[in-house]
């Protein structure tokens, strides 16, 4: 596979997701935070681009920045091609705006080919699929499946700012949320960077997506007994590090126990560890830890938690410590992608001359959101070193451009195949 | 034995550590840090009860409070009491003071008693023992002992000052610390709380210290790869916190062996761990530890340093990344106290009928410092469940008295004794 192999023009893709990095807060590239100024200028640009293109935008009341044009039967439904345009701090080029980007050189690409769909197309720039200072994620995404509670808007930033009013800034309307809700996608198509080393290593151009990992997080608190470091004899302690730092060997061990067993993908990670009071001639009181835990299989999971207790309350008993919190922060479950749309994106991969895997995805998207109102699927592209969330985030052009193909040949497929089921299923 | 049989005034001590507990921050009691005007206030009143004592009072150039009164014969030299008037943030209200209260007492129990002794006595709060905002301890008995150099001298507080213009600012003078070195000085005892369990949870009175450990402090850095928690399987990555927590696990089963191994006290503890970027959905990149190491036995440090290298390494092999620092902080030998000063106070602890035990300490103290240019020893009163540097410290009255006493004791036969050494020496 060449460049000029292509359905589609690399080059203008490209420019797309350069033109983006642009905007950026010039003291921490590459910064667009949701909610602010400069994500509202990577937006109009973006908007400008989808007019030029010929897509008819539009802004819903979840804030999700629409671009759609009409197909020859509308009474088919919406084929949506997204992702967002928001970064974290400090963030890279490609996440999130690499599959917008794509969508709209899809309708580029349609147009240049003279090619017409039957269903209605969109491409969606969702709102603030990135944590926010609110506190929330795929805030889009969840608007548009009717994922977006009143508790959730009411969360605020520390500047005291509500997502109520935040969303309301930015083109939203908080009161009609309803409004936003969609049933009428048949298939929603996304394309991202991988986040991950896999495809890099296995020298493969692309990555279909089998499922979206659950998540779920767990606190742990250990509470001991903050002594002087000198005066306090081995035996005599209530080290609240000990019984954490066994408990993150623990992770580690029984994640590498569960990710070998195959076939579902595990990982289990240990980000967070605070020590109280933290001086070097105290005792450590107090610890808290976040176990991050990922899995295509819920019962991985579960097994997983269950010798996370059992082995955490052994480190806090040999440390004479108390385990004060065994908390679940949050839960999502694994989403599978919709077999129909993977088989599409294999095939299209196959068309184009593609090395390509099955691949789990490790990190949320707005996509998980997405299959709870339709068919959805993902395509990865690699990414140098697996790097992502930092300026050293980098996909190379010609590799964007042949996963963007990929949904191309997908789109056209679905275009005709899904009209075929509903006839078939009309008649 | 009770309060009544001591030889010494129980309520007239305690009313002086009380006195100055009044003299705090009020928001965070109990607070008095060295070079602060509470400090200062602190010790205007430590200065009015030595002059009542009949003591002369005077600053020397290193920032000491010294109360003096001359003997029947100057030329036998100095019997000196002390310990330090400034606290800890949020400290308690007998670390330090309790010692020069000790001395202050001791002055009118023998005044009271119609003794006057052979021997010059002096009462002396030394100056910031406690580490200060210039990140150095013991900066009074440092200056008295030739030990505070002109590099110390330069430290900075936050603020930009220099613990020379400090020193300066609380009435000593930086450019004349050779004043401060003494060579007078025959015999120098502290009475401090233990700051541990030990005479508590074996219900004695008192502990003589044997020697005042030596601290190493060891920084070891652990640099993997700040990788997505999602996206990177367990086998591919670089987890500084890993390595990290293993070598916590490896402080706590060496230095469990080698504290069992006795008579040696050893104690070694990580009261400081640091993660980065500390993100529940990020892999540790970086992890900052910082391993404190006490011993009465060199050879166990050394000992203790070997199996922390070698484990370190192993685990950060294991982890797959790389430690990048293993650097020795500071490192303090260990202090043996006085033979004769501690036979002593034996002595003086059993005539007074009280319950005594030899015990190493684990924290620092002016006396290590003042053992350099004088036989030096220390006497223990136990405190409530070991708790120091905290508001709930606590020693009982009675207790502090009985500990005052095997001192007063020891004074009186150490000005005998000591005498006639010299007056042996001479003939």
């Amino acid at each position: 596979m060449t460049k000029s192999n292509l359905p589609l023009d690399a080059d203008r893709l490209w420019d797309d997701v350069m033109a983006l990095a642009e905007i950026t807060d010039p003291t921490r590239p590459y910064t667009r935070r949701s909610f602010t100024a400069l994500f509202l200028e990577g937006r109009a640009l973006l908007a400008r681009r989808f007019s030029e293109a010929g897509l008819t935008t539009r802004l819903d009341a979840a804030g999700n920045l629409i671009g759609r044009i009409e197909g020859r039967n509308p009474a088919l439904g919406v084929i949506a091609i997204g992702s967002h345009s928001d970064t974290v701090p400090s963030g890279g080029r490609f996440d999130g705006i690499a599959g917008v980007a794509t969508g709209l050189e899809i309708v580029r690409a349609l147009r240049d080919s003279g090619i017409r769909l039957d269903h209605t197309l969109e491409v969606i720039d969702f709102l603030a699929e990135e944590p926010s200072e609110y506190g929330l994620s795929c805030v889009g995404s969840r608007g548009m499946t009717g994922s977006l509670d009143d508790k959730m808007l009411d969360l605020t930033e520390p500047g005291g700012e509500a997502l109520r009013e935040a969303l309301r800034r930015v083109g939203g309307d908080p009161t009609r949320l309803g409004k936003a809700r969609r049933d009428d996608i048949r298939a929603f198509l996304e394309l991202h960077i991988e986040q991950g080393v896999v495809l890099e290593s296995c020298s493969l151009d692309v990555g279909i997506v089998t499922s979206i990992v659950g998540i779920r997080r767990i606190e742990l608190v250990f509470q001991g007994e903050a002594d002087h470091a000198g005066t306090t004899p081995m035996a005599l302690r209530h080290d609240a590090l000990v019984a954490a730092a066994g408990t993150v060997s623990s992770v580690r061990r029984a994640a590498e126990q569960l990710a070998a067993e195959g076939p579902s993908y595990f990982v289990a990670t240990v980000g967070v560890l605070t020590v109280d009071p933290s001086a070097s001639n105290i005792v450590p009181g107090r610890c808290r830890l976040i176990v991050d835990i990922r899995t295509t299989d819920p019962d991985l999971t579960r097994r997983f938690v269950e010798i996370l207790d059992r082995e955490s309350v052994a480190h806090s008993l040999a440390a004479q410590v108390t385990r004060t919190s065994f908390a679940t922060l949050s839960d999502g479950p694994p989403v599978a992608c919709d077999e129909n749309l993977r088989s599409k994106l294999r095939q299209g991969a196959n068309e184009l001359g593609l090395k390509q895997m099955d691949l789990p995805s490790g990190a949320g998207h707005d996509a998980a959101f997405m299959s709870r109102i339709a068919p959805s699927a993902m395509v990865f592209v690699p990414c140098r070193a697996g790097k992502s969330h930092a300026p050293e985030e980098w996909a190379d052009r010609d590799a964007l451009a042949a996963g963007a193909a990929v949904i191309y040949q997908a789109v056209k497929d679905l275009d005709q195949s899904l009209t075929r089921n509903v006839q078939q299923g009309a008649a």
